[in-house]
Parts: structure tokens; sequence; C-alpha cells
């Protein structure tokens, strides 16, 4: 049963804080979020396809710079976030998380019966990049009773 | 004029390659965008509302990491996208330049003129911090003539 309807906890910002189930539905339901790695001690951000499996994070990727870091085990972060603009509210999570470079069997095997075939498909990625969520966190911008 | 129809760029991928002012207008037509950066050398990564002005992305931050990385002059990377789920078509533009952390009385009146009020703004974000754009690169995924 939903428990009662009562205020939901919010942050010091005073935006609404989402329970880490919620965060997980909203990652397993938006189809493209953004990675974010660190290369020779600079930022980089990609946008990414990408699948939950239980409550691990997995994206392939061609070669470059991206599976070089996953290679490495490098800390990734990865972010979706959706928003209307008529009222200007929105959402967003945000995982932290240590990366690799997927070579379990039985996970790829798993991965390929999710059939997610990235939308930029012209050149076969054929690599998993896996990142085990270590900080989870997501938040919701509440509704303006009137836009100024 | 607009150019004879003819071939778009494409890259390596075969992703179509957007101009640098096509980079620009969508950056400046995108509400929301995302920035990453390094802080103790681990990648973070926030949504945020920005303004593009005379080449350089600008987004008010309350005091946090964003803030402490512009003030030590780092490099961030940004990012903005849009895509249709019906299609699997979308675009992405990726921005990397140096942060600051914006004290020029005359940037500051002209953002202040620009009237950017963030959505999340429970908090009063006083600080602006700018991204001078030294890399600039989007890209397009072709649509597909069939959906498999």
């Amino acid at each position: 049963m939903d428990p009662a309807p009562g205020p939901r906890p919010v942050d010091h910002q005073g935006l609404e804080v989402l329970d880490d189930r919620r965060c997980l539905e909203l990652i397993e339901s938006t189809p493209v979020g953004r990675v974010a790695f660190v290369s020779s001690g600079e930022p980089h951000i990609l946008p990414v396809n990408h699948v939950l499996l239980r409550g691990r994070v997995h994206f392939r990727s061609a070669t470059g710079l991206t599976l070089l870091a996953a290679t490495r085990h490098a800390m990734m972060a990865f972010e979706v976030d959706g928003h209307d603009e008529a009222t200007r509210t929105g959402w967003s999570v945000l995982v932290r998380g240590t990366s690799h470079f997927e070579q379990d069997e039985h996970v790829l095997g798993e991965l390929a019966a999710q059939d997610l075939h990235p939308w930029a498909d012209q050149v076969e990625r054929r690599h998993w990049v896996t990142i085990t969520i270590e900080e989870l966190s997501g938040r919701r911008i509440p509704g303006h009773a009137a836009a100024t």
C-alpha cells in the first residue's frame, strides 16, 4: 500500500528528494543519459543509450577515451534528467561509481538479450562499459504556482 | 542564400557533423544543459540552466564544488542534446573550455539583463560561472529509413 500522503522530503536547496527506488525507475525509463569521466585530468561528457541491470548502469562504447577510462576502472558520473519548459519543472538523477570494461560472459549475454541498439549504430559499438553505482541521488524541482 | 543541397559532412562513426554556427544555435535554444567538472580527481556532472553570450556559456551556481572548480579556472565540459524516441534520432553538442567565476561587472550586468531565472530557484544562486569555449563539436544521428 502507498504510504499516507504527507510532505515530501526536500534538501537544503528546497528541491524534492527522490528515493533510490524512484531514481532507479527514472534511469530505467529514460532512453538517453550522459556519462562524464576524467581523461588526462580533464572532464569529458558524452550522451549514451544505457541499460540498467541489477542496479548497475551499462552502456555500449566504441573504442576511445571512455573505454580507456573503463579499462582503468576509473570513477564515472552518469546523469539522466527530464524537464517541462512550460512549467519550468524538472528532475534529475545523478550516479557516481567505478566503471569497468565488461568481460563477464553471463552479464554480456544478459545485455545482448536486452536488445539495446544504440541509436548511433553506424559504427558497431562492440564494448560494454559497466558503472557500479556507489552514489545515487535524485532531485525534483517543485512546480511553481505562478511563473514570473 | 542557402548553399546548394548536397551531402552533409559525416564523421568516422557515420554521424552528421554540425557546424559551429548550428552548435551555438542549439546551445542557445536549449534551456537545460549539463556541466561536467573534476573535483579531487573525480568526475562530477550537474544539470544547469545556461545562457550563451558572445560565444561563452554562463550558468548560475550556488556555492559548492562547481564554484570551487571555476574559482580555480578548471577545465569544464558542457553538453546539450535533444532526441526523438519515435525515430531514434537525436543530436548533441559538446563544449570543453576553461571556467571562471565571473567577476566582470559589465558581463554580470548583461547576464542580469538576460533575465535568466534558474528553475531551481528555492535557493538564490548568486554566482555566475563562465565557460570560455575552447572545443566545440556537434553531431546528429541521421534518421533511419526503417527501425528494426
